[in-house]
Protein backbone atom coordinates (compact mmCIF):
# COMPACT_ATOMS: atom_id res chain seq x y z
CA UNK A 1 0.00 0.00 0.00
CA UNK A 2 1.39 3.18 -1.16
CA UNK A 3 1.14 6.01 0.93
CA UNK A 4 1.86 9.32 -0.84
CA UNK A 5 1.22 12.76 0.23
CA UNK A 6 -1.31 15.29 -1.75
CA UNK A 7 -0.43 18.59 -2.91
CA UNK A 8 -3.38 20.76 -3.46
CA UNK A 9 -1.87 23.52 -5.36
CA UNK A 10 -0.74 20.24 -8.07
CA UNK A 11 -4.27 19.11 -7.85
CA UNK A 12 -5.74 22.05 -9.00
CA UNK A 13 -3.31 22.34 -11.44
CA UNK A 14 -4.58 18.85 -12.99
CA UNK A 15 -7.97 20.08 -13.04
CA UNK A 16 -8.68 21.85 -16.28
CA UNK A 17 -12.51 22.29 -16.30
CA UNK A 18 -14.29 24.54 -13.72
CA UNK A 19 -17.09 23.31 -11.74
CA UNK A 20 -16.18 19.25 -12.13
CA UNK A 21 -15.63 17.62 -8.77
CA UNK A 22 -12.61 15.20 -8.87
CA UNK A 23 -11.49 12.81 -6.04
CA UNK A 24 -7.75 13.87 -4.46
CA UNK A 25 -8.28 11.52 -1.49
CA UNK A 26 -10.23 8.88 0.78
CA UNK A 27 -10.38 8.22 4.32
CA UNK A 28 -12.06 5.54 5.57
CA UNK A 29 -15.47 5.86 3.59
CA UNK A 30 -15.28 9.67 3.50
CA UNK A 31 -13.67 11.51 0.33
CA UNK A 32 -11.73 14.46 -0.26
CA UNK A 33 -12.73 16.10 -3.69
CA UNK A 34 -11.82 18.89 -5.25
CA UNK A 35 -13.73 21.64 -7.39
CA UNK A 36 -12.80 25.34 -9.20
CA UNK A 37 -16.35 26.08 -8.56
CA UNK A 38 -17.38 29.36 -11.00
CA UNK A 39 -21.21 29.15 -10.93
CA UNK A 40 -24.48 29.70 -8.08
CA UNK A 41 -25.14 26.41 -7.57
CA UNK A 42 -28.88 24.83 -6.56
CA UNK A 43 -31.00 24.89 -3.10
CA UNK A 44 -30.65 21.27 -1.54
CA UNK A 45 -29.94 19.22 1.13
CA UNK A 46 -28.27 16.01 2.10
CA UNK A 47 -30.61 13.90 4.01
CA UNK A 48 -28.46 11.36 5.27
CA UNK A 49 -25.10 12.97 5.51
CA UNK A 50 -23.26 16.47 7.24
CA UNK A 51 -20.97 17.52 4.34
CA UNK A 52 -17.51 20.15 5.14
CA UNK A 53 -16.94 22.45 2.60
CA UNK A 54 -13.11 23.75 3.12
CA UNK A 55 -11.80 27.09 0.60
CA UNK A 56 -8.56 26.24 -0.35
CA UNK A 57 -8.61 30.15 -2.28
CA UNK A 58 -10.70 32.78 -3.11
CA UNK A 59 -14.25 33.26 -1.59
CA UNK A 60 -17.44 31.71 -1.48
CA UNK A 61 -21.26 32.35 -0.14
CA UNK A 62 -23.43 29.55 1.17
CA UNK A 63 -27.01 30.49 1.92
CA UNK A 64 -29.12 29.23 4.30
CA UNK A 65 -32.49 29.50 4.83
CA UNK A 66 -32.17 32.02 7.41
CA UNK A 67 -28.75 33.47 6.57
CA UNK A 68 -26.06 33.75 4.15
CA UNK A 69 -22.41 32.25 4.89
CA UNK A 70 -19.20 34.12 3.16
CA UNK A 71 -16.13 31.71 3.53
CA UNK A 72 -12.54 33.01 2.78
CA UNK A 73 -9.10 30.51 2.26
CA UNK A 74 -9.18 28.80 5.24
CA UNK A 75 -12.77 28.89 6.44
CA UNK A 76 -14.39 25.98 6.80
CA UNK A 77 -18.29 24.85 7.46
CA UNK A 78 -19.95 21.91 8.19
CA UNK A 79 -23.23 21.60 6.77
CA UNK A 80 -25.82 19.26 8.99
CA UNK A 81 -27.35 16.45 7.40
CA UNK A 82 -30.66 18.30 6.14
CA UNK A 83 -30.37 21.30 5.79
CA UNK A 84 -30.99 23.15 2.86
CA UNK A 85 -28.25 25.00 1.24
CA UNK A 86 -27.21 26.76 -2.01
CA UNK A 87 -23.82 27.69 -2.49
CA UNK A 88 -22.51 30.45 -4.88
CA UNK A 89 -18.32 31.39 -5.83
CA UNK A 90 -17.54 34.75 -6.21
CA UNK A 91 -15.79 35.04 -9.25
CA UNK A 92 -13.48 31.25 -9.21
CA UNK A 93 -13.45 29.53 -5.83
CA UNK A 94 -10.89 26.59 -5.11
CA UNK A 95 -12.63 24.36 -2.61
CA UNK A 96 -12.23 20.87 -1.04
CA UNK A 97 -15.65 19.27 -0.38
CA UNK A 98 -15.38 16.12 2.26
CA UNK A 99 -17.91 13.71 2.37
CA UNK A 100 -19.06 10.70 2.29
CA UNK A 101 -18.26 8.62 -0.98
CA UNK A 102 -21.04 8.20 -2.89
CA UNK A 103 -22.70 11.69 -1.52
CA UNK A 104 -24.53 13.72 -4.79
CA UNK A 105 -23.74 17.21 -4.87
CA UNK A 106 -27.34 17.98 -5.34
CA UNK A 107 -28.25 15.77 -2.91
CA UNK A 108 -32.10 15.71 -2.39
CA UNK A 109 -32.95 18.37 -5.30
CA UNK A 110 -31.05 16.40 -8.10
CA UNK A 111 -31.47 17.75 -11.67
CA UNK A 112 -29.26 18.48 -14.38
CA UNK A 113 -26.25 19.51 -12.21
CA UNK A 114 -26.10 16.15 -10.91
CA UNK A 115 -22.42 14.96 -11.04
CA UNK A 116 -21.92 11.62 -10.42
CA UNK A 117 -18.31 10.79 -12.03
CA UNK A 118 -15.79 12.67 -9.35
CA UNK A 119 -12.49 10.95 -10.90
CA UNK A 120 -9.78 10.74 -9.25
CA UNK A 121 -6.96 13.27 -10.46
CA UNK B 1 -29.05 24.59 15.11
CA UNK B 2 -26.01 26.98 14.22
CA UNK B 3 -24.63 26.67 11.48
CA UNK B 4 -21.14 29.09 11.64
CA UNK B 5 -17.90 29.08 9.69
CA UNK B 6 -14.85 28.22 11.14
CA UNK B 7 -11.95 30.36 10.52
CA UNK B 8 -8.66 28.70 10.84
CA UNK B 9 -6.20 31.29 11.63
CA UNK B 10 -9.43 32.44 14.54
CA UNK B 11 -9.21 28.94 16.21
CA UNK B 12 -5.01 28.49 16.20
CA UNK B 13 -5.00 32.29 18.21
CA UNK B 14 -7.26 30.63 20.77
CA UNK B 15 -4.54 27.87 20.74
CA UNK B 16 -2.35 29.30 23.43
CA UNK B 17 0.03 25.95 24.29
CA UNK B 18 1.87 23.69 21.71
CA UNK B 19 0.97 19.99 21.15
CA UNK B 20 -2.51 20.17 22.72
CA UNK B 21 -5.03 19.45 20.37
CA UNK B 22 -8.64 20.91 20.26
CA UNK B 23 -11.92 20.30 18.47
CA UNK B 24 -13.04 22.79 16.04
CA UNK B 25 -15.17 21.08 14.09
CA UNK B 26 -17.32 17.91 13.83
CA UNK B 27 -19.02 16.11 10.46
CA UNK B 28 -20.85 13.16 11.27
CA UNK B 29 -18.88 11.19 13.32
CA UNK B 30 -15.73 12.46 12.63
CA UNK B 31 -13.80 15.35 14.01
CA UNK B 32 -11.38 18.31 12.94
CA UNK B 33 -8.75 19.00 15.25
CA UNK B 34 -6.29 21.32 15.66
CA UNK B 35 -2.50 21.48 17.11
CA UNK B 36 0.46 23.77 17.14
CA UNK B 37 2.59 21.05 16.82
CA UNK B 38 6.37 21.20 18.24
CA UNK B 39 7.74 18.02 18.82
CA UNK B 40 9.11 14.53 17.41
CA UNK B 41 5.94 12.00 18.22
CA UNK B 42 6.04 8.12 19.49
CA UNK B 43 5.68 5.67 16.30
CA UNK B 44 2.01 4.06 16.65
CA UNK B 45 -1.12 2.88 14.30
CA UNK B 46 -4.52 3.15 14.77
CA UNK B 47 -5.69 -0.24 14.62
CA UNK B 48 -9.54 0.59 13.47
CA UNK B 49 -9.22 4.03 11.46
CA UNK B 50 -7.99 6.28 8.61
CA UNK B 51 -6.11 9.27 9.83
CA UNK B 52 -6.20 12.50 8.09
CA UNK B 53 -3.07 15.38 8.36
CA UNK B 54 -3.36 18.38 6.55
CA UNK B 55 -0.85 21.21 7.29
CA UNK B 56 -2.01 24.49 7.29
CA UNK B 57 1.09 26.11 8.34
CA UNK B 58 4.66 25.22 8.18
CA UNK B 59 6.06 21.86 7.95
CA UNK B 60 6.55 18.51 9.10
CA UNK B 61 7.81 14.94 8.66
CA UNK B 62 5.65 11.63 8.96
CA UNK B 63 7.72 9.00 9.14
CA UNK B 64 6.70 5.54 7.74
CA UNK B 65 8.70 2.16 8.22
CA UNK B 66 9.78 2.18 4.40
CA UNK B 67 10.26 6.23 3.77
CA UNK B 68 9.42 9.68 5.54
CA UNK B 69 6.80 12.12 4.10
CA UNK B 70 7.50 16.02 4.05
CA UNK B 71 4.30 18.17 3.91
CA UNK B 72 3.96 21.38 3.97
CA UNK B 73 1.47 23.90 3.60
CA UNK B 74 -1.69 22.53 1.83
CA UNK B 75 -0.65 19.31 2.03
CA UNK B 76 -2.66 16.65 3.29
CA UNK B 77 -2.02 12.81 3.41
CA UNK B 78 -4.20 10.05 4.86
CA UNK B 79 -2.63 7.19 6.90
CA UNK B 80 -4.47 4.18 6.29
CA UNK B 81 -5.18 2.09 9.51
CA UNK B 82 -2.74 -0.39 10.94
CA UNK B 83 0.05 1.76 9.14
CA UNK B 84 2.70 2.61 12.15
CA UNK B 85 3.97 6.10 11.24
CA UNK B 86 6.02 8.70 13.68
CA UNK B 87 5.05 12.44 12.93
CA UNK B 88 7.51 15.29 13.39
CA UNK B 89 7.15 19.00 13.05
CA UNK B 90 9.98 21.04 11.70
CA UNK B 91 9.93 23.90 13.97
CA UNK B 92 6.21 24.89 14.97
CA UNK B 93 3.60 22.97 12.60
CA UNK B 94 0.04 24.10 12.75
CA UNK B 95 -1.80 20.82 11.57
CA UNK B 96 -5.26 19.95 11.19
CA UNK B 97 -6.23 16.59 12.09
CA UNK B 98 -9.30 14.55 10.65
CA UNK B 99 -10.07 11.46 12.18
CA UNK B 100 -13.56 9.75 13.96
CA UNK B 101 -14.39 11.16 17.39
CA UNK B 102 -12.55 9.03 20.29
CA UNK B 103 -9.59 8.03 18.28
CA UNK B 104 -6.64 8.23 20.39
CA UNK B 105 -3.51 10.65 19.39
CA UNK B 106 -0.80 7.74 20.93
CA UNK B 107 -3.06 4.79 18.82
CA UNK B 108 -1.90 1.46 19.94
CA UNK B 109 0.91 2.98 20.99
CA UNK B 110 -0.74 4.29 24.69
CA UNK B 111 2.15 5.84 27.36
CA UNK B 112 2.41 9.38 28.45
CA UNK B 113 2.14 11.41 25.66
CA UNK B 114 -2.00 10.10 25.38
CA UNK B 115 -3.89 12.87 25.41
CA UNK B 116 -7.61 12.62 25.61
CA UNK B 117 -9.38 15.97 26.44
CA UNK B 118 -9.28 17.01 22.60
CA UNK B 119 -11.73 20.44 24.16
CA UNK B 120 -13.70 22.34 21.86
CA UNK B 121 -12.77 25.74 21.03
Amino acid sequence: MSVDIVTLSEKFAKLKTQNEYRTIAQMNNYQFKLIRMNREFIWHAHEDTDETFFVVDGEMEIALRDKTLRLKANDLVVIPKGVEHKPKSIGECRLMLIEPAGTLNTGNAGGRLTDTRGDWI
